[in-house]
Formats: C-alpha cells, structure tokens, sequence
C-alpha cells in the first residue's frame, strides 16, 4: 500500500477506501451518454467534514485529482473520475440532521437524495421544490449543477432554495456559508458562487434547504396545439394570467408518442385531435384549497382555449401522476431510443419557437434528428441528439450552443457543462470570461486538485 | 490640468467632469449615519459602458481609487469616495432600455431609479417586486448591497430578481452575465458572485430585472400583541398557512409611536390597546381576486386572534398606505429622533425573540439605548442605535453582530458592510473566508482600484 493510500485509510477508515480491483464499475461515471467510463485510483467514502478536509489536504500536498460523486446521476460527466484521482463518495453522508418547521428550512448531507429528503420532511406539511425528474439524486450533486426540473418555472432552481452550505476547500479548511436566512449582505455570496461549480471549487458538507408549505390540491392540464409556435405564444399569456402554474412544459409530438409508449399510458386523446397536434403543453396548477383550485382551472381551460390549444384535457389523478412521471424519465426514452447526447440549452422563453426551428434545421443540415421537450416556463429545451459519427455530433452541438447563444441564452441551463461540454463552452464563451472563471478557480484552488478536467481545462 | 483630468475629460466629455471647488457636497458620502464625509478628486458622469471602461483602464494604470456612486441612499457609506480617487457617477446612465412583456424581464442602466422603474412598468401589468423602503434608490446600488426590503418575504432580494449583467471589469473588459433567462449551469455564476459586491468587483452597466405580475387587490392588516415573544411565534403559522403574505413585519411600540406620529397617522386602536401592547405585526396580502383576498383576510384575522393577537385592524387604503410609507420612513424617523447608527442584522427568525432581548441588555449594559421594527418573516432585525460615545457604541456593535452571528445569523442582511462595518466584518468573520474573499477580489481587481477600504481594507 502506497504512502496515499496509507493516509487515506487512516483518514476514512481502511473499509471506507476502495483501491484497484476493489472499485465496482459504477464508480466509473455518471450518466452523461459522451462520458468515458473510468476507474479512479481510489475510492473513499468519508463520514465527517474533518475527514473530507483531511482528503482534500493530502489530495493538494501530492497534487491528486478530486472528484466529489452524489448519486452519479449528473448528465454532463462532471462526476466522472480522473483515473490517478480520489473519488470522494458521499454516500455515508446521507442523513437529514435536521427539519426546521420554525424556519422552513432543512439541513442535510450532501449525499441525501431527493426522495429521501420528500420522504422525511412529508409529515410536516412542507417540502423541497427542486424536482430534476430523479428522485434519485443527491442534495450535493444538485448543489454541483444547479440542477432546475419542472418545478422551476414556480419554484426556482437549486440556486434559489439553498440557503446556507458547510464546504471543504481545497486549501483543507472547513467554512459556514449564509445559514438559515434568506437575506444577506455580508461579504460575496459564497453560497452562490460554490452552487453550480461542479466539483470545481469547494466540497459542499452540508447543505441547509429551504422548504415550502405543500399545497394539498394539484390538477394537471394537457392541451394538444397544433404547432409548436401556438404553444409558446401561449406560456406568456400563461404566466401573466396570475395562475401561477408550477409546471408549464412543452413536449413535442414525436417525444409525447415515445413516453407515452414508454409508460403504457393512455391520455384519451381522439386520433383526429392526436394526429393534427405537434405539441403539447402541460400545465400543473396547485393550490390550499380545492374549490379555488377548480376555479383556476376552470379559468385556465378556458385562457387555453382562447391561445388556440385543439382540446384541454384535466387529466386525473394516475394518468396525471403517469405522464409527469414519464415526462420526469424522458432522458431515458431518449437513451433506450438510441439518443446519442442529450442538450439543455436555455433561451429566453421569447426565443424558443425560432431555436428550435433553426435546430432542426442545422440538424437536417448534418443528416442528424434532434427531438424534445422543455420547460416552456423557463425556456430550457431539452433536445436528443441522433448522430452517430462524433465529428458531426460535435460539430452541430457547436452550432446548436452558438445559436442558442445568439439568441440570448447559455449552453446549459441545469445539466452543466462538465467535461462533456467544456470544449464547446471555453470555445464560445467570451474569453475575458474564460479568464476570470479560471482565476477564481486559481483563488479557491490553488494546487489544482478538484475536478481538473471539468468546465475547463 | 493633469494628466488623469485631460483623460478622463477625453473620456467623458469636459462637462461630465467634475473636480475641485466644482464638485458638489452632494457627492461625498451617501446616507450612511457614521460615514465621514469625503470629497474626491474627480468625479465622472459616463453614459456608455465603453466609457466606463475607459475609465476603469486609466484608473488602473495609475492606481487610482475608483467608487461607484447611484442615488446615494446606501447606509454603509460604500458610495462614500477616496479623497485620491474617483467617484463614477450613474446619473446619466437612466434610461429603461427595454420592458420585454414576452420574458417578463426589464433591462435597465444603472442609474434608474425603482420609482421610475415602476412607473414605466405600470402599464404592462408587470412590476419589479424590489422596495428597499427607499424608490429613489437605483437599481445598480442595489445590485450592489443585494437590497432587500419588505416584499421579500414573498418576492426574494435583488439577488433573487436580477438575471444578468452587463458590467465593466476593473481590469477594462465589457463582459454580459445571465440573460432573460431563469436557468443556467454554464460556468460560475458571475451574476451572484457581482450582487452585493459593493462596487469592489465589477461595475454593473445594464441589469436585467425579472417583473412580476402586478395582482390588483391588497390588504394591510395590522396586530397589537401583548409582547413580542407572541408576534415572532405568529409568523412561522402565518408562513405555513400558505395565505403568502407580501408583508410580514414587525414593529416595537416606541418605534410604532414615532412612525405614527411623524406620519400624522390614526390608526384607530383603542388607547386600552395601544398601552398594552409592546409590538406590532403588519401583515400585508395580495391576490388577483377581490373575492380571494377577502376570503385570505378573514382566514388571516382568524389565525392572528388564535395566536392571541389583542385585536385585529384592516386598514383602509389610505391608512394602510400611510403606514407602510410610515414604516419604509422608519430609517429617517430613527435618524430625525438622534439614532447614531442604523443596523440590520439578520438571524433565522425564530431565533428574533432572543436576539432583541439579549440586544437589549447589551444596550442597557452600555448605557445604549435600542429600538427597532424589522421583516419578521426574514428575521431582518433593523435596529436604532442610540449612543454617542464612539468607542462604547464600537464595542456595543461588536456584541450585538457577535450575538447575531453565534444565533446563526450575519451582520447585514440588506444594508451592506461597506466602510461603516468593516472592522466589525473582518474581527468577527471567519479568517479563512475573509482570506478566501480577498483572494476573489484579487482575482478580480489585481490592480485594487474598485472601492478600496469597502469590506476589508
């Protein structure tokens, strides 16, 4: 046993240190579909902060490679090892220490998932909004990426409901960021700043939540449009009517046929209305109370009508419960169907008719397919990438990701950029950018040891 | 003339420059109640972005102290010069570029103030949530204290509603952060990392803000309660009951009688009432139906009198109105009555009982005095210094920030650190992230001319 993996072992216990043959495969990435599967040197699986610390500060002595795994649910390959790294597991860390009903808030390991966090807080009437569609990832690996979901267009992303994190710098000191308030101005938003930095900055420890009250009625809206235009003229309309929708997403029809399928879900819709639609909005509506619920409703079928939707469907409780969950699987339809990447690219709401008709163009353009859906709320478009041949994959998602730029928008707006995309990111970005990025990496990071490989290079 | 003078006169146009006898008192300081004073040598009124650059190049080739300067209402003295320096001054950067009714953003320059912005919002429907208390403050200052202010119990701080920049490095580099748009996981989050950077990072030359829908009917409902113990266990109910105040404040009696008077205002509660109740809870309700919000304010009196309220009062449009501007006006009130300092400590509101009373003894130990109202649903306790001896209110500040921050809070949750706080700041800080925040403004500032001694020295 090397020097290394000596002061690993006496740091996180021998037990808790995985080394050649003894690292099971699923440490070798996340689920980005370009990612390359690679076996780090060695695992630990550490149980405190101190012992995170001392990892990082025998990682920065010898100059190792550190990458920090949640779930390793992450679609951009951010949780993918270096292969002379330490990949710090977190799954010993997954306890919610704490649900706050006074302070809305909750504190949690990063290696809690999200079901698990749903499930705990449940009985108190309040919940955590972020809802990635997997209920399997980790509070830290969405403290990693920012990671959005359907509830986002209501809710905000992760940025916006964590309040406070305990982090691991590089440097071997333990910090306290923000807490269990939701104002302040006291120095540079270090919370902010480690939320989205993709291992790249800081090891999150602990991460206090906000919660919100849970709202016990829910309706889900489905309306077929003709054309995907129709549909996006329609969010506007949508959110400036006051109802204050918690999902608005767009599907289009050849994804709607595929999770459907998928789900073994039958939405009762007539062939005829079925065949002349090439997207569809689904609208979830909330509320305290369930008389006002069907007022919003109500007034949302008819809002719906008026913007042009052929039909409105109030699904109910198990179609409606089916298809946001099919929604939710929608990166696995497009992985069983051969996809071979999935994009997130953002734009401003405004933009996305003309993004994605000029996708589909510059696809056609490579002999590709992009198919999708999105969160139409937030202007975040889902696209799968049918190209086999790398060069002409990597060649369209440059232009797809300049478009999307042109238009207003950034490459990724809750997947990250990870290693899977940090070639096209540090070509396009605006490099007095790039530059300042890589100097407050220098600032966290001096020796270079999280996540080397990740957003840059 | 110099040669500073002749560039920055190149750079701005000779009239937009201003030095010596012909800079106006006005430019010295902002509302800071212990700031000093302080006139620069030169002060600049740019009207591009490419002005402001040029400007921050020259003042970093000769290392010359730069201040950014918006309406001047800070009480931090961030925007309060160095005598060597200059002072970049945005009032003629005003204008709203852009009220995008699609995305439901505005893009603004700095110098815009929050009354004008909301009166050129008002016709869309559409407003900008932010009331710091103060509308002739700008939005670039309060991008750069993070302002906060009552609605943000419902609608977040500035943080929670600018979506992206324009900004100036100090290094001369132009450089656009965010967009119209909600969701991004593209690189450190530069937006964030800007906000509440009290000009020593960046200059912000365009922002673009999130509006919300305005809701047509509100109410302003007003508790006495017996002690104050009872308000702050009322408000995590009030939160819970997902009625969504807009408002949730609290008020002392002594500041309750001298914003009521100062304002003219009849409240109409019983003398019997008002001599014995030590504190106030104003709870402001918004909905887009009259009918809805009629419904909530019943719900809300119920829950109020059931949390042993003394009495429950509706205030009427006029009423209601004068009280909020009456309690927006309480910084002018503590200042006219001979407050020596204003602060705004922040700790997780159920931890605001035991914050204000152990303030109190602090005060009394002193021979301070402390009075105070405060976002009770933020735990943003705004607190009025009276002591005029300099060295005993320095060492009453220390106890009562090291109070707020061992109950798990920060010094300030919407005024800022800037010069009238540093020392506090970095005593009582964390020596590994102040180190760390020194090594972000390196990476930033390497030259060090944006507001040198705001923060740290």
């Amino acid at each position: 046993m090397g020097d290394v993996a000596q002061r690993l072992a006496e740091i996180v216990g021998e037990s808790h240190l995985l080394t050649g043959d003894g690292i099971p495969e699923d440490y070798s990435g996340d689920e980005a579909l370009t990612g390359t599967p690679t076996t780090p040197r060695y695992v630990v699986k550490p149980a405190t902060a101190e012992e995170v610390a001392a990892v990082l500060t025998t990682a920065s002595d010898h100059r190792i490679p550190v990458t920090a795994r949640g779930s390793g649910t992450g679609l951009s390959a951010a949780a993918q090892p270096h292969p002379d790294g330490i990949l710090v597991s977190f799954e010993r860390m997954n306890a919610v220490l704490e649900i706050d009903t006074v302070n809305h808030v909750a504190v949690v390991q990063p290696g809690v998932t999200l079901s698990e966090l749903d499930e705990k807080t449940a009985s108190s009437g309040l919940g955590y909004t972020v809802y990635p569609g997997e209920m399997s990832a980790s509070v830290g690996g969405n403290v990693g990426t920012n990671a959005g979901g359907m509830r986002a267009v209501k809710y905000g992303v992760t940025r916006n409901n964590v309040l406070g994190l305990q982090a691991v710098l590089p440097t071997g000191e333990i910090i306290r960021t923000g807490g269990k308030i939701v104002k302040t101005s006291t120095g540079y938003d270090l919370t902010q700043l480690i939320i989205g930095s993709e291992g790249t900055l800081a090891l999150a420890t602990e991460v206090i939540v906000k919660l919100h009250p849970r709202l016990r009625h829910g309706a889900t809206v489905l309306a077929p449009f003709s054309d995907l235009d129709r549909v996006m003229a329609a969010v506007p309309a949508i959110v400036s009517s006051g109802l204050a929708p918690h999902i608005l997403e767009y599907i289009d029809a050849l994804t709607m046929a595929a999770i459907t399928y998928n789900a073994d879900l039958a939405l009762g819709i007539p062939d005829e209305v079925r065949d002349a639609s090439q997207a569809y909005l689904v609208v979830g509506l909330e509320n305290r109370d369930a008389e006002r619920l069907g007022g919003d409703t109500a007034e949302l079928g008819e809002l719906l009508t008026g913007l042009g939707a052929a039909d409105v469907y109030v699904l109910e409780g198990t179609a409606a419960r089916k298809l946001i969950e099919a929604r939710e699987k929608a990166f696995w339809t497009a992985k069983s169907a051969g996809a071979d990447d999935v994009i997130d690219v953002v734009v401003p709401r405004s933009a996305m008719p003309e993004f994605l008709s000029r996708s589909r163009e510059l696809a056609t353009k490579t002999e590709s397919g992009v198919v999708g859906c999105g969160h139409a709320g937030d202007g975040n478009v889902h696209l799968a990438i049918f190209q086999k041949d790398k060069e002409k994959r990597a060649s369209l998602l440059h232009d797809v990701f300049a478009l999307g730029m042109e238009l207003g928008g950034v490459i990724s707006g809750e997947h990250g950029i990870g290693r899977a995309k940090k070639e096209r990111f540090v070509e396009l970005e605006d490099p007095a950018k790039v530059a300042l990025l890589r100097r407050l990496k220098q600032a966290f990071d001096p020796a270079g040891i999280l996540n080397p490989g990740v957003l840059f290079d």
